[in-house]
């Protein structure tokens, strides 16, 4: 084989074989094949799409350049993924309720870049907490407490590895084939055996319209059906930040609220919505009834509370930062934001306020940026909210005051305002699974 | 400004200012941008394309990274460039009765990879003959001898070079845009003022049919006029080898066969054709009948095939192979070709046999094949003619017999036969030149 005739090939929108796909990422990966080519190839696929068996072939090739997991039979292993968005904590509260209920979850969660933050980096936020675990460990460790929340690891589709960081500097990430190999293929050897995805549909989000995101659901779903796991698609609205707290600290901490039975609406919801789709999928709940009554319990008896800080103190953090929050990296500046004007929340534009507060460091624009973990923002406002001129809003936590006052500029024109009363939108748009594809 | 924004702006289909382009380009040569993301924009490019601006501001970069040969305003400079056929011998015919006319022709050739030929590696099988020469030797040699036959020197247009090796091996060649950056930017550079395209057209050309031609030939021209370069596009039919020699001595020889006054309908056809629009353009002859007079007086005297002596002494050839063939390399065997059936030649598949003499290394497959220069074939069927079974139809010149021998089988099966008489098709398609897409 030659890598010309596979990338002419895709470029002329032919299917390629698995054979073909796999020789090409193992030369890429032996260095056979180069970076200009494996570039290239991938642009080929931006225009040209993959279909079902192609995606499959290349997660095949990203799962099988590495080692993954294999839980027994008998343990019911269970993810969430998220496709990523604004204040997005979910995955804090829904890892420690589903382990509660019974389910084990070896969840590896990435970082943030650009407008939305990542799990990993709330995580680093809790002083001593380790994130970068042998898939060995990860086992072991989830085996032990019903969860375990770390980075990928070398171990872990190396081939992934290498050509997402190439996708990421040669614009070929907005690819539905590529996400769901590089998606599936950790989500499959992490050795989940069932896995909720929150799909963001919205202007904000990775997919812009039900339809496309309907695409993406497809093809994440037959993926993982093809390797034995089964998959829900859950399409949720992202017009609007998740919950009040944005910021890597602040987000644990709004976690921490929420397991403490401090729940807000939006969160609640999101939380419930996805945590009882792993339940029904692991058959531990018999019907959605059940399933929240299971979730309501872990988290009004402390089960969930002390799975998160069993978790802590099991992967080396300061299990203290649950109840003294004064533990946690703290910003300089404490900010208040008054609103300008008067009216009601028509929408917020949640991509402006993660840049905005990317420019107190409470996020990154590059891999290699340093991020402020206490920085971030707490604001009230949702869709509908009626706002007064000078009241308080929320607050900007930063260690660069003139930054910080930016940002508040930034913050307060994300906000767009109507004289009139305005109804808020549908948080969960719809689910997804196997069923809604078959012929 | 930043490799991945303009990649991605190309991507989206958006149109890139000059200033982009020149950063992107020039960045690439400095080694800021790399190979991966110059291969990705390529690919990108592939898929959406390139406007007029965008053509002539990466045919700006190719010129501005060299230096370029001005000849003196009273010196009327004319070329010729060809997409490239099986057999196409044409320049060596034309550059030296040009010369032989009045113009000067600073002629920068290119070498042959898969089934076409360069005219490069033609002259390379004349002992001695000298082909990378510096710009300012070139100019040299065209003032004094009217022609110079030379390859792309490094002064020349090395970001074309840089780019070119990487299209080559990303399969990002085919795109209208970059392949008129890539022809016209060295045309230019070189000092050419009147410049005749032959544009291939037909199932085993470069371009499959009249109307991508055509879209083709609007962007030459429109560069060429965007650079004082007067432009003619002449399309041509290429469902057949021309002439009768197809490998590198043997295409001299046919050559000088011709300069010695044994025409050939087909290469005299575009031979006379190509050279008079370049006197044409060049006003060099008033009308297409004078001009013919030009060219077949060029021939009849003998003055072409003097210019084309002088040139071989000048550049360091052995001039005797002009009139003692015995000088060119030749090849270990010469092989009978038989006809293995009767019939009319319906059609000839000149890329099967092209790529059947790359198998005798008539011509080479990657950059790196040596070639034999004494290999080829001459093959006298052309489509119409009335073939007999064990008619001797042609020669095989190859070095190894075995690898002859096959090549022989392929080159039989390329021709496909007709019980019932066959009319052969028109040579010379249409011509094209401004007005032709003035609004």
């Amino acid at each position: 084989m030659n890598p010309v005739e596979i990338i002419l090939k895709k470029r002329n929108g032919e299917i390629l074989s698995a054979a073909e796909i796999s020789w090409l990422v193992n030369s890429y990966l032996k260095g056979s094949v180069t970076d200009y080519q494996m570039s290239a190839w991938l642009m080929a696929v931006y225009f040209q799409g993959l279909v079902s068996e192609e995606i499959q072939a290349l997660t095949e090739c990203y799962i099988n350049s590495g080692k993954r997991i294999d839980f027994p039979a008998e343990i019911v292993t269970a993810d969430k993924h998220s496709t990523g968005g604004v204040g997005d904590k979910i995955s804090l509260m829904l890892a420690p309720i589903a382990a509660a209920c019974g389910l084990y979850v070896p969840m590896i969660s990435g970082r943030g870049l650009g407008h939305t933050g990542g799990t990993l980096d709330k995580l680093d936020s809790i002083p001593g907490f380790q994130t970068q675990l042998s898939l060995q460990r990860i086992k072991e460790l989830t085996l032990q407490h019903g969860l375990s929340m770390v980075g990928q690891s070398e171990e872990l589709v190396p081939a992934d590895k290498k050509i997402y960081a190439l996708r990421d500097v040669t614009a070929t990430v907005e690819s539905p084939g590529l996400i769901t190999a590089s998606i599936m293929s950790k989500k499959i050897a992490e050795g989940a055996k069932h896995l909720v995805i929150d799909l963001k549909v919205g202007s904000g989000a990775f997919m812009p319209t039900i339809n496309r995101a309907k695409e993406l659901a497809e093809a994440l779903i037959k993926t993982g059906n093809a390797f034995g796991q089964k998959v829900t698609v859950v399409l949720t609205n992202m017009n609007a930040p998740l919950g009040t707290h944005i910021g890597n600290a602040l987000e644990v901490i709004e976690a921490l609220e929420y397991l403490k039975g401090n729940y807000l609406p939006d969160t609640q919801e999101i939380t419930e919505t996805l945590t009882s789709e792993m339940l029904l999928s692991a058959r531990l709940a018999a019907n959605k009834e059940q399933a929240l009554n299971m979730i309501r319990d872990a988290v009004s008896t402390g089960k969930a509370l002390h799975k998160f800080e069993e978790m802590i103190i099991a992967q080396g953090g300061e299990p203290e930062v649950c109840f003294d929050y004064g533990k946690f990296p703290a910003a300089k500046y404490k900010l208040p934001i008054f609103a300008q004007e008067d009216g009601y929340v028509q929408s917020i534009d949640s991509r402006s306020i993660g840049y905005a507060l990317v420019g107190i460091k409470a996020g990154r624009m590059q891999v290699s940026d340093e991020i402020d973990y206490g920085a971030g923002a707490v604001l009230y406002p949702k869709v509908g909210t009626l706002i007064n001129k000078n009241d308080e809003i929320g607050t900007l936590y930063t260690s660069d005051r003139e930054a910080g006052e930016q940002a508040i500029r930034r913050i307060l024109a994300s906000y767009k305002l109507s004289p009139d009363p305005v109804t808020a939108e549908e948080l969960i748009l719809g689910k997804l699974t196997l069923q809604d594809f078959s012929a």
